[in-house]
Formats: C-alpha cells, sequence, structure tokens
C-alpha cells in the first residue's frame, strides 16, 4: 500500500469535524478537484468524510488548516508510519541494525544488576548470536513496592560492560526528564508496554533522535499503537522499531496473548521493522522457544528476549528467562525458520499486491 | 476488610523471591513468630509465600529490609490504598468534597475552547447541581494530528472563570514537568486512562500534595489501578479518588465496558472515594444516563460527566456530551436513586462483615 | 426506533453478496425506488449495500428472493428483535409476566437437590418477593466429571413444588431432543451461555411456543444476542426475554463482567424484555447486591438470582448464592432504585428521541 | 507431564465440595495414604484440597465415589486429555492421518455449493498438497435470515465428490440427531466455536467413535476447552483433535486474535493433535499465509483453509479463501517452515522436561 498518491482514498474522521467545518472543509476539498462522500458508520459514532484525494499534497495541507483533524489513508493508517519511503528501511543501533532483510536477537537480562553477573550474561548473549544487548534499569512495577531497578548506576554499567564486548545497547526510558541521561548511555531507547500512550515521553524521545523500540500496550489497538510510533515520527526521528509483546485477553493460562497476525499486519500497513517479545509476551520460559518460532515464520524481523545464567536468580522475571543453552539453540533454529519463511512473505505480498489486501 | 492486624494473613509475592532469599525469610518470619506456606499456585508463574503475620509491623518491616518484595494483604491489595484509617475517607477540592456521604457531580466541557462558551458551560453546570467543574486543557490523543487541546491557556482561562463562579476544577496532567503548573491552576489533578501506568507521573503528583482523581486504565485490571493509586499515596498524598471509566472488551457496541463490578469492589477493598465517567465509558450520549444511574444505584460516589452548550460543537468527544437539560435531570434522577441504593449498601456492607466477603 | 418504515435506510450485508447478485439486486433495488450506496468499510471485510429503501415491504421480499442475504436495519439490528409491535411488551410465565412496567425476581437454588431444601428455598423465594422460581436441573458443566445436575427427576420435583407454592418455574435446557419434556415440566425455559449460539436449540424451542430465558453468550456481542433472539422468534415465538451475565474479560477480580451499558442498548434497540444474572455474572456473593442495583437502575425489568437456605452446602455455586434475608432485603432496595430510576428512563427516551440517539 | 504417576499430585477442586463432604473425603484419601492440604487461594471462590496421591487408582475412585467432584491434575489438565498413552497418538480420517510426525493440510471451501464448482475445488486442493477435505453443508449463522448452508444435498455431493478423487472429508455437524446421518456421509466431524460447549453434541459425536475436529469456542479458555474435549474422550471416543481458530479479544483488525501460544501449551498439555485455521482466526486472506506459517513454525500439527476457485463468488467467507496458487504456495513454505522448527520442538521439549516447564 502506498500512502496518499494522486487518487489514493483519505479518510478524514472526527467528532473532530464540526458542522461549522464541514461544509467550508467539503467546498475546499471539492475545489482541490476531491470527490467528497460523508459516511455514517453503522455504531461508529465519529463523523467522518471519505475523500478522493486529487492531489498527493492535500493531506499535510489539510492537517496544516484544520489542525483539530485526523487524517486516515485508505486503510485508516495514520501518515508517516505508513508511508513507503523509496528504497530500504533500516534502523540503526550502534553498528548494528534492524531491517527486513535480516533476523536480529535481541537478548539480556530483565533487569540489570551486579557486574560479575551481566558480564556473563553478556558473554553468554554475545556467544548465542545475538547482536543487541537488552537490560532493564529502570523498572516499571505495577507495586511501588516492588523492585524498581537499578536506574542510573545500572545503566552505567552496561554501558562499560557493552563497551567491552562492543555490543549495542537497548534499554527502557520512563520519564522524559530522563531521555538525555538515558540517551547517553544506551544506543538504542525503550518505549514499555505502560507507557505506550505516554505522549510527552513519546515526543521527547522523538526529539531525542535516539532509534526507539517502541512497545505495543498490552490494551491497545494496532492503530493506537501506530498513533503512538506517530509521535515519535512526527518529531523527525524515523528510527523507530515497533515490538508486540502481547495483549490482554480472557485467557489466563499465559500472562498476556501474543497477537501474531499483528506481525503481518504492521508489515503491510508500515515500512517499520517488527520484532516479537515472547518472554515478556507469554510469561512462561517453557512457551518462549514455540512463540518465537512462530513470530519470526510469520515475519517477524527480529526478537527481544529475557535471557539470564541462573534465571532462578534474576531479580525480576526469572521465571520466563531463557539459559545461554536455549537461546543458542533457539538463534541456530531461528535462523533456519527465518530463511524457510522467508521465501513465502516475498511471494505472499505480491500475490497480495495482486489481490489488493484488506 | 481491616489491613495487617495481629494474625492477619499477608502474602509475599514474587518472581522476586528469589532462592537466596528465601530461607533466610522463612526463618526471621518464623522466628518472629510467624506460620509460613510456601505455595505454588495452578498456572502462577510466581512463588509466594503465605505468612501468617504474629505482629502489626511485619509488612513494613519486610518492606523496608527486603525492598524488591511486594506485601499483599490476604485480598491481594496493596498497603496503604487498603488501610482504614480511623474516622471517615474525604477527599477535598477547594470548597467541595467527595466522601461516601453524598452524590458528588463533575462536570464540564471535554475541551476547554473560547470563554464565552466556557461560562455558558459553567454556568449550566453549577445551575444543574455540579459542584466541581471537570474541563480538558491537555488532550491525550491517539494521533499527533488531531487536536490536543488548549494546554495552559485553556487552564488559565477554566481558571479566570471558575473563580467567578466560585466553583473548584479538576484537570488533566499528562507531563511531569507540568506537574506545578497545572497545580496552579487547578483544584485537583486528573490522571488520565492511558497514563494510569505513569508512574513518574503518578509519584509526581503524589509529592504535589494535590487532590488526584486517578482513572482507571482501559487495560488494567483493579490491582494495577490500586498499585498505581499506591505510587500516589506512597507519596504521603491520601487525596486520591478512584475513578471507573470503562475497560476495553471485545464488544463493538460501546467504546469501552464500564465494570460496574468494580464499583463495590473498590468500596469494598479500599476506602477511596469511587467515581464513574459514563461519557468517556461508553461514547454515547443515548447511553450516559442508563450508565449514571446505574453506577450511582452499584456504590459509586459521584458521577463525572461531559456537558456542552452545543454538544454538536465541541471541538472532540461532542456525541457523548450532554445537554444542561440532560444533565439538571441527571442530577435530580440520580440523587434519587442514590438516596434509595443507600440503605441497601450499608445494610450489605453489614451482612457482607457477617458473611465474610471473598 | 421503529422498523422498516418508508424511507428507513437498511442494510443489506454479507460475503453473502456475490458479484453474481449485486448487479440484479441493485438493480431490483433502484427501480423498487431505492436508492442504493455500495460501502467498503475500513477494515469490514464484508460488503455492504446501504439502501434507503422506498416502501415498507422491500425487507422481507429481499429476504425471499436472496435468502442466503441479511438485513439489518439503519441501526444494525436484525428484523423481529427490532420491531416495535405496537402496545405493550410482555412475556408470561405461568401467572406471572416480564414487561418494562414491574420489576420481576426470579429466584431459585442453582442446582435442585432433595425436595426437603427445595421446599425451604421455594417458600423462602416467595416470602421474599420472588415471582418465579428458578431452578437447574440439567446443568451444562465445564468437566464431564462435574455435577450434571439432577436432570428430569429434579425438574418432575420441581414441577411439584412448585405447583404446591403456586409459583411459576424457569430452567434449563440444553438438548433440542429434551425440548417437550422440559417444556412439559416449566413454565420458561432457559438458553444457557454455553448454549447462546447452539441454533438447532435456539430454533427447537421457538417451535415450542414456551417463553424463553435467553441469556448471553459470554463470549457474544450484543448483535449475536439479538441474533440468537431472532433465531426463536423467526419461528414465531414472541415470548423472549434477554438475560445479561456477563462477558468474559482480561479482569480477573471477577468471573465475569457484567456489561451494564447493554441494558439501555437492548432497551432501545429491541422490545424484548431485558434481566440481569448478578449471581452468575460476579460470581461473588458479596456483589452480587450493588451489580443487581446496579443493573435495575440502568434500566433492567427483572433480576436472576441465586439463592439457597444453606449457600455453604449448594451442590454447586453456595459461593453465589444470596441467604433469604440477604434476597428479601435486596428485593426491597430494588424496588425503591427500580422507582427512583424509572422516571429517568421515561424521559431520557424522550430526551433520546429528540436528541436523535447514536 | 504424565498423568497420575503415583505420588503425583492432583487438585480436587470445587464449590462442588460440601461440608458435609470435605471431612470424610479427606479421612478416605489419608487411609488411601494421600496427603491433603485444603488450599483458598487469593480472589477463588472455589475450595480446593491439594492431594498427594499414593496410588495410580485414587482418582478413577474419587470420580466414581464423588461424582460431583472434579479431578485436576496438578498442571489443572482434565484427565484423559492429559494422560499420555504409550507408543504415538494418531487420529485417523479415512486414508489420511493426523499426528506429530508430519503436517497435514485440510482444505475446501467454507461452504459446499453446486457439483461443478466443488469437483474443481476438490481437484485443486488435491493438488496442491490437501490430504483431507473440508467443506462446510451445516453453516451456523449469526442470523437466521443468512444462507445456512446445503445441509444434507450438500454432504451427499461431497461425499460423491471425495470419493471419485479418493480424499477422505472433514465436514460440521451442529445437532446431535445428525451425528449419524453426517456421519454415514463423512469421515471426520467437525465440532464449530458456536457449538465449542454444547455438552450433548460432544457426548453424541464422542458414542460415534467418528474422528473429530473440535474448534475452540472464541470465548473459551484452553481448559474449557479440553473440558469439551474431554466429553468426546469419555465416551470412549479417542480420535479427536483440536482446532486453534483464533478468540475475541479487543482488537478489531482481526475478526478473531489466533492464541499462537495455546498451541506448545496444547502440545505439552495433551496428546491430541493440534491444528490452526487461520482463514477463520484472521478472516483476512493477506493474513492467512503469515499467520499459517507462524501456527506450524509454533507447532501446529496441522492447518485448516478456506479455499476457492474464484474467492469473490464463494456463497460465504469468500474475503478469506485462498486461491489454488496460493493453497500450493503455503504447503510448500508450510512443509519447509515444519521442517526448519520441528528440529527446535524436540529439543525444547527436552529442555522443558529437564527444567520442569509450566
Amino acid at each position: 500500500m502506498e500512502f496518499l498518491l494522486a487518487n489514493e482514498v483519505l479518510y478524514i474522521q472526527g467528532g473532530s469535524i464540526t458542522p461549522g467545518d464541514e461544509p467550508g472543509l467539503i467546498q475546499r476539498l471539492v475545489r482541490r478537484g476531491a470527490k467528497v462522500d460523508p459516511l455514517d458508520f453503522v455504531g461508529q459514532s465519529k463523523r467522518t468524510l471519505r475523500v478522493e484525494a486529487a492531489d498527493l499534497d492535500l493531506g499535510p495541507e489539510l492537517t496544516r488548516e484544520y489542525p483539530h483533524l485526523t487524517l486516515l489513508t485508505a486503510d485508516g493508517d495514520p501518515i508517516l508510519a505508513s508511508r513507503r519511503a523509496d528504497g530500504d528501511h533500516r534502523v540503526f543501533v550502534g553498528k548494528s541494525e534492524l531491517n527486513d532483510k535480516a533476523l536480529t536477537i535481541i537478548a539480556g537480562p530483565c533487569a540489570v544488576e551486579d557486574s560479575k553477573i551481566l558480564r556473563e550474561i553478556t558473554s553468554g548473549v554475545q556467544a548465542s548470536g545475538a547482536t543487541v544487548l537488552r537490560g532493564g534499569a529502570f523498572k516499571p512495577r505495577t507495586s511501588p513496592y516492588a523492585f524498581q531497578g537499578t536506574k542510573l548506576d545500572g545503566l552505567r554499567l552496561m554501558h562499560e560492560v557493552a563497551q567491552e564486548f562492543d555490543l549495542p545497547t537497548v534499554s527502557e526510558v520512563v520519564d522524559p526528564r530522563d531521555v538525555e541521561a538515558v540517551s547517553d548511555l544506551t544506543d538504542m531507547l525503550q518505549i514499555g508496554a505502560r507507557n505506550a500512550q505516554n505522549f510527552s515521553l513519546l515526543s521527547e524521545v522523538g526529539k531525542s533522535g535516539q532509534p526507539v523500540l517502541l512497545k505495543r500496550g498490552f490494551g491497545c489497538t494496532i492503530d493506537e499503537w501506530l498513533g503512538a510510533a506517530e509521535y515519535i515520527l512526527a518529531e523527525g526521528n524515523d528510527q523507530v522499531v515497533l515490538c508486540e509483546r502481547g495483549i490482554r485477553t480472557f485467557e489466563p493460562a499465559t500472562r498476556f496473548t501474543v497477537d501474531v497476525s499483528a506481525i503481518p499486519i504492521l508489515k503491510q500497513r508500515t515500512h517499520l521493522p517488527v520484532v516479537v517479545d515472547p518472554s515478556h509476551g507469554t510469561g512462561a520460559k517453557n512457551l518462549v522457544t514455540s512463540v518465537a518460532l512462530g513470530a519470526v515464520a510469520a515475519g517477524a524481523d527480529g526478537l527481544l528476549l529475557d535471557v539470564h545464567t541462573r534465571p532462578d536468580e534474576a531479580l525480576c522475571d526469572g521465571f520466563q528467562a531463557l539459559s545461554f543453552t536455549e537461546l543458542a539453540e533457539l538463534s541456530t533454529r531461528a535462523q533456519a525458520v527465518y530463511e524457510a519463511a522467508r521465501v513465502a512473505h516475498i511471494s505472499t505480498s505480491n500475490v497480495m499486491q495482486s489481490a489488493g489486501a484488506v
């Protein structure tokens, strides 16, 4: 799907379309050569105008002149996330790179602890084929009395260890006031599920220009997730990776339900790399490998994995952390699955284009 | 339910209980005269210790000495939110008050617009029996291109108008860096659903000492909601009101599903006042009155309502805003329902105590 | 909302609209004076034709000539459930009646056990103001090894006891082959949540002509629920009562989440009486009263309640059963809330009509 | 996990444990050498006894003597579904077989239509590597006015065509009264999502001895799904295949959300083959291939796919049907992914056993 080509259909949606706006809006759209069709969707509380736009620049112009309108493409995608820039779409994390040409493994401890353990983990992770080190220093926890992470001390330690091993790092930032400090100590900023719609934080990491790993909120739709990405992209920062980590459902057998369909949907709607976190998504170590392989086969560009030297001793979420042996094996298998499935995706997307998807 | 009386059962829960901790932890608990019983719940990934505590101070001591543990009461409630201080539980908003002795109506426009409209609304709202004016100035929106609110200008305007009408105000704050400025211009800080687990913001409003209206995250459980309240309470700020505004479910007929059961659960588990927002909870003006009356009958201490002079002209969410006539009528009926249901709740809670509620 | 007046808008929806059909269909609709507008909804996989029908009989004719089409009103309601017959809408259960003019209490044991206990319960239930006795004899259980109910023996017992006390009865039927036998022994057939889309059973109870209490499936939308009602109504049986009993959500604090918004939605979309089952909806005795009062205030025409002489000895679900004292008190309070809220609903619906509800 | 070995832990769960039962029950368990420990789970309304059983036969004996109790293994699984018989676990469908040694493709039209189209589809499906033909004749539809399927005529046609092509068939049965007739015309009976807890139907297909494809209810937990399987197994019919077809969540981008984690959970908890239906699970043709490959990589033993000669002309769900080209390509890729992922699963399960999973 290409965004806003001539004659592209776009939707202007909102309770935000006031009767005051509408006639003027419709007139100017029509004057611009657009075909406008007001719709009342069944059970839809918002007014929506269906617009067959006559030229490429209509969208931005409308955003400028009607700042309170939401512009959506015919597929209901926000603007930047869905634009397919010419050439390829790559996100650079230090010397590593996330793209749709190779599988990237991001692994590390859920929480950064003491330096001995971290060195062991980093060495094991690197040996197992991971090219980015993840580690939690600022830990958002449901209870204020739960372990809150080692914060900046943990980040300094991770920075030091990562340099020894020459591995780029990703770590979570939870407060707009910390973005600069965290940016100095990590190569990629992670936005966690609980901050998935913390728009102040999203704009701040957008301004930072740092690459961002944006987790999906466990209560957020794909559209809301793309809206969150748009807050970063709208600041001129195009280095965004989307991370599916499970949504909340009625099924109690897993902590969350990994939404595997979200992977092909995102690969079709946006140019941003997509990774999956089966560790938090399942919350159970014995499900991680299967769900990880499933995600890769479904089109994920990478995996985010909890790993620990002694899972049972982890300061948090040890029960879902893989051992080095398990990580090494998973990397090998995931690579094999990636290659086996890849051809399928290429040809599928062809089929898709001809078939005119969704 | 009283918290941590002698012989109270408490749970110490967490992947955060490391094998290193456990023996020492159990020993010291036993030495303190507690009966300890490690449990492995079916399908529960966390280790949990069931502790029959021998004395009142055990909880805080454990928090101090094992900072990474989560302490829960026998009902699984976090600590402060579930403590029932002696005497009554009141939250003061300017000259108004929220408590469990009377029904409070909080009403106003979803978004603060121009001063003429705001004066009309404030006057109408006051005439209709509302004792607190709500108005959105910082608007978290799914898309960065949607109307983001009138921000500090809107707050200054609302402050000025509210003073003319001598009505206290509540408005949303979305960034920890704005807490001071917003506190200067409003009587109560609102934490919106998208920031329900923005822990930096929660701690900051906790430190501010301002009364807080804490909305439930639409993807959050009641336990997570109480955990969020705990972040505010843990800063020494006990002026917290909980606001149910609907959770996300598979039902597409409403924007969200108002969780009416949450009302009695919260009234039983915590001493904090509970209000309900049927405007955002349903997203449909013709459902607001019925759901509002239902919430009041189920035990809500107050209502948060979208109102507008000309709903169709509202800059956002006009389709769910009530007119003055509708608000006035709703206030009258809600008052009648409140009184009719109230006796029931008093005697129910007696029954409950004798029955020993779940 | 009236169904299919001249110029009523209706939707013809379906992957079931084949390209073969469509041109011919559109032509004949246009010939009949209708304005037809094919829509492609965002993210909607089904083709839909929006039809401004020129005359009243178009709907039935289309059903006849295009049997594989689904006809929906402008509000997306199925046909019969949404038709408001002239006069009032009453469902007769023996000598009792469910309607929108008075509150009906249906109460009894979750499972029919021995005759002594059943007599005690029936006597207590009647004394507490219930006008219909409910009792489970065929119990659908998740496990085949769980207690499956006392079946026909239980029904015979309930029939005998109910006659002594001159109370009409409602009991569940789970197999189309049992409909006749169950009909002989009860005054109203209950369709449980697990059979909410068991269409063979629905058609069979429709043919039986017996009044039907149709529970909502815990995984079903309101539209699917109305579709299920339509299966009964389409057999010429208009004696259908809808029973909200909670839907499945991510919230673990209650067994299900009672969808309070469904009550006003159903009262607006259909003429069928609506009752609520807070016992199964919450699964917790100490939440039943509050949720019941909430349901009544939100517009429910009745309540379905689990009651037991000695809740702790109930063969199933005792933990959610009310004692007689609790039932008696609930009846009184519910009556008071019903009256207090009622005026609101009448005037709201006026407001609604003038406001032209979503 | 093995079921009920000596010293196996089992749980006896239920509001169904009456005070009357309990002392006697505990005594007899203790006399039988079991260690019994009553538990009160946080927020659990049911009493549960944790039993360390001293001998293999305790479970069945308890079922016999306390028919209203539910016996669960230490993992909370129902009995038969979780028993791992010695040797391998195979389900025979005509000359085909579903097992965990090879990938099975089941494909065909959502609805059986005229014989020409069906022959084309069957020929295409067979050429594309499918070894079982699926086709819907009894179609459960939300509305009674929607196309209800070609019923027995359709089945006769499918039977005739399948014999010509020497392909075994699977088709849905929706009424216990039809089980015999449908069994005569198909090789495998499908239980659809809407009948996933239609226990009369489940018992009937159990008695029939026919192989059964049991779809998950879109509102059912994995435990409920296994309970449904148990109804079939308990009739002595061990030829059951589980089919994941998506659950209902708040995400509107797909019709349902395929629960990919359910695949490894089922492979660990039960010996029954697991297949996935990405056609109904996503409801969108351009997502089917990716989700199918994901399911296979996650451990699925087979796929159930909608296929049509001219998807746009399908009487229902054409929008999700694959063309022959797409099916052929999917089969090839799925086979490659199956082999690449397989090694992973074998070694994972080893890791799992050593790690002592779930």
